[in-house]
């Protein structure tokens, strides 16, 4: 295929667009790549649509190869499904609804689990139809409260979802690790650096559960791996390791001192060390800071106050707090609350009221048997100092809900954490039944008896890999693609006015194409100068300068990637180039 | 590929389903191509999702054969660019419309016309930019107030849809002509049995304007032919050949009859012929019935009123009527309309009352200058004979209002036409200047003057031509694919349980797969009969027969569309059926 710049479809700018944040944004539009329709919303360009379709492509031969097959749903969907699986409500804001002429509600599909599911039910009934893997490569809808970054986060994109259906948890082991296994092949395969962070399920119940994060600056998703393993890890999924338990022998026994005008944890340890006489220097680690909420179970009504006790030295994550409680939703407590409950001291709150008054007690994984805190004395003004944690109080749990700090040791014991940021590529996850129990998805087994069949969930953000891809591979100049995802193989810069250089290039090119090499080829009548800027914004691998060196024989193949130049004698050089293409 | 029915994602039916009135619908269903999830909202199983990739692929080759470039808009669009060309209320019921988080208004594009002006109007500018075609393969959405037909008339549904911008009218026609000419090849790869006829450009606007109809006795879109020519068009768009006008000498005065009790024309011309002895037999078709309408331009306010004289022996044809006044809005009179205008007389309304009060008069081509009529008197009970046009009245001009009827006289003179049923699987025509006035999109001359850029717009239905495939290959038995579009090459069928003739199978299936054959095969545990009924059903082009001759070394090739049957050595079938693949 010869691609002639003379008439693509293609307009390169000079200047960044002025909503554009990240580099990726700024060069796929620089490039003409894409162009913003609406909010989240971006046309493919020609060449845009030639690297999300190779993009495709990838993502197809390797579902096929773990025997997953393609089928495709509407996008514009009946609430009824996400009515009875509750997501019609709970999917908040972030669902597009509208309603038929007849007045009938539907939605624009986020994901499919509904309909996959029952879709399976529709088609199977008996236990030797299973296991099925279904996947789809799809527009999805999403009204995201802030699309960002061009397409990396956008509210109408493309997705690869698929759905594994097994008879049982090692099937459906084997079918999560398959897709694993597929994922790694994608990405290496697309050229992307990326790790694999565990991950919590999120809204959608379940239970395995792992994302695949391209590493870069500017991702929006943050985690945290080891300086001394391969540990990574979302920071909603980090677990904390707790110090051994330490024994209560000898303990100093717990006070209570009049603090007056300690309400927060460095008023509280100012004082400590310079309006009291205890003979030790204390840190915000050494106060137990106890954090009132309330939670609400999903389809319940009444709410529960929740103390939330963790070190002073560390703020609560509210994300960590909210992934530990899930599938419950949290609030803060508010004035009524209070009010309703005068055992609570604002300030001084101690795990003694809590426990004396029936309220559920969680503490930080570090708050374990033997360490001895400073905390709140359920009195205004006044705190407790060597407030034994198992023999003073006995918490009722611990809840990952302290923030993550660099620093921190690692969960696996390997090395200490430090973040990093990384955009979402993959998702892939151990749904089970929550959706084949909604729908009664079963399979008759052998002994007649009905198997209620388990699911797994696996996403790839297919249109945000475009941008993906763009954020790790560029430059100053511009884009810099991998092979696997160019829009051409080739990009032949006419570098000349003479007719004979326009008609050597062209010779070369048609040569090329008929190697089954893509040809970008500029004919334009242009400067040089401008030819290979626009060679560089747009990124395709090789770029073949057909220039004065003609007349003696030569001309120059670039990396694009590297900026390496050499001059190449003009008959060898299609047959470079095909090697080169075909690795 | 090897796709093998043991694991394919696939379940036949026995049953028509209950919904389904055209064979297409039926066989589609029951043969596992697509499953229903709303109204007019499908599925497409594995099966169903290749043929449409093939179509598509089909589809995309010719665009590209001509020069199209392909990009790709959002569905999901935004109000402003709807808003500013007035779809956004024309549109009425047929749009989806809803809101996003913030309150914005956004619509499912039903085609892109506005966005296409803006994209070139954003990336282009000057003379030598043009002309430039462009396409898309895209979801689409309308809210169609009578989805039906399964796929053929969908909610959503996959079209390709392109536009080209030229600088002049001519650059148009040739647009237009390499569109006309890239249809025909797709629709003849595709296998259609198809007319291409006259149509009126709709809602949309615009001059030249042809639509390509699959034949097919079930479609919804009626059309007339010539039994004399190729001639054939849509009945909005037949233009009715006038007879020639006849010199007025000697024919009688006109004379006003008291004609009581025949507001109709049947008792007009029963009063005529038995109450009256005027020495002449009269029929319907010696009478003209003068039919009051009110039309409103867009964005006008005020109605105005219009009569319309057509032959007593033809009634209105709403949709002639309304496509010949478009886009004006076409109302019958209220009773407030008849009270305002006392001129009026129901049932015995004249010529002359019209045209004495400044009502425009329009009338079907028939009356022409010298033919005399039977009309209304503009009195209670009384009606004028021997009006004659061009001597009594002088109509406005003329209208096709007028019902096509089978038999009348070919437009262009060869034959008479004939009432035909169709699918339309595409639509092209000239657009012209409509969006790009509304946008202003104009390339700078080479004078520095600016040229405003006129339009074409070509459609194919893409996700319907699967419907329109079926609708014409299929017999009683099942689909029958054309090889263009089939979802496999060969279906091999295991008949026979023992191991040697399912290795045998698998062996053929192997090389078959290995010269670039697809397979599917059917290596299921079931008997003989049910894998026959399901390859026929299925329809794929060639059925291979592995059983009980293998032992002999022969194997059965059966032609799914002709029924014949040929056992061929088992060592040259795949020879066989390369070449057979290959055409």
């Amino acid at each position: 295929m010869i691609t002639r710049m003379s008439s693509l479809f293609l307009r390169t700018l000079r200047e960044d667009p002025a909503d554009a944040e990240v580099p990726s944004h700024k060069l796929l539009v620089r490039a003409g790549y894409v162009r913003r329709v609406a909010p989240g919303g971006y046309t493919w360009l020609p060449l845009g649509l030639r690297v999300l379709r190779n993009i495709e492509t990838v993502v197809r031969e390797e579902m096929d190869a773990i025997g997953a097959q393609e089928i495709q749903f509407p996008a514009l969907l009946p609430r009824e499904p996400y009515e009875k699986t509750g997501r019609w409500t709970e999917y908040g804001d972030g669902l597009f609804r509208l309603k038929d002429r007849k007045g009938a509600d539907y939605l624009l599909g986020p994901t499919h689990e509904e309909l996959f599911a029952l879709t399976v039910k529709g088609e199977y009934s008996s236990y030797k139809d299973y296991p099925v893997v279904l996947y789809q490569i799809q527009t999805k809808y999403r009204d995201e409260a802030r699309p960002r970054a061009g397409i990396l986060r956008g509210r109408e994109f493309v997705m690869k979802d698929s759905y594994s259906f097994d008879l049982d948890d090692e099937g459906l082991s084997r079918s999560y690790q398959l897709h694993r296994d597929a994922y790694i092949k994608i990405f290496d395969r697309l050229g992307l650096e990326y790790v694999i962070v565990a991950a919590t399920s999120g809204a959608m119940g379940g239970s395995a559960s792992e994302e695949f994060l391209a590493v870069a600056e500017t991702g929006e998703d943050t985690y945290v791996r080891s300086t001394g393993s391969g540990y990574a890890a979302n920071v909603e999924a980090v677990v904390t390791p707790p110090p051994p338990a330490r024994s209560l022998e000898g303990l100093p026994e717990a006070q209570v001192h009049h603090t007056p005008g300690t309400p927060t944890i460095a008023t509280l340890v100012e004082y400590l060390n310079t309006k009291t006489d205890l003979g030790r220097t204390f840190t915000a680690a050494d106060t137990l800071k106890n954090v009132m909420v309330k939670t609400r179970q999903p389809g319940a009504k009444e709410w529960e106050i929740l103390g939330i006790g963790i070190p002073g030295d560390r703020e609560v994550d509210q994300k960590r707090l909210e992934a530990s409680l899930e599938p419950a939703q949290v609030a803060l407590l508010e004035e009524a609350d209070f009010a309703a409950n005068p055992f609570l001291v604002k300030g001084y709150i101690g795990p003694k009221a809590l426990q004396d008054n029936g309220i559920r007690y969680l503490v930080d994984p570090r708050v374990v048997t033997g360490t001895a805190w400073v905390t709140g004395a359920d009195k205004a003004d006044h705190h407790v100092v060597d407030l034994v944690a198992g023999r003073d109080f006995t918490p009722d749990g611990t809840i990952e809900a302290a923030e993550v700090r660099e620093g921190d040791a690692s969960p696996d014991g390997q090395g200490t954490l430090v973040a990093a940021r990384g955009i979402e590529i993959g998702h892939i996850f151990q749904l089970g039944r929550k959706y084949t129990d909604a729908f009664e998805v079963d399979a008759l087994g052998a002994d007649s008896k009905p198997i209620r069949i388990t699911m797994g969930s696996y996403g790839v953000g297919v249109s945000r890999l475009v941008g993906a891809i763009a954020e790790q591979h560029h430059d100053e100049l511009g884009l810099v693609w991998p092979r696997a995802v160019a829009p051409a193989d080739v990009h032949v810069v006419i570098a000349g006015k003479d007719e004979s250089v326009f008609a050597g290039a062209e010779q070369l090119a048609a040569e090329l194409d008929a190697a089954g090499v893509r040809v970008l080829l500029d004919d334009r009548k242009a400067t040089p100068g401008v030819k290979f800027a626009d060679a560089e914004l747009i990124g395709v691998p090789t770029i073949l300068v057909v220039g004065r060196g003609l007349a003696k024989g030569v001309v120059e193949v670039k990396d694009r990637a590297t900026g390496d130049r050499e001059d190449v004698p003009v008959d060898e050089v299609v047959a470079r180039l095909v090697k080169l293409v075909r690795g």
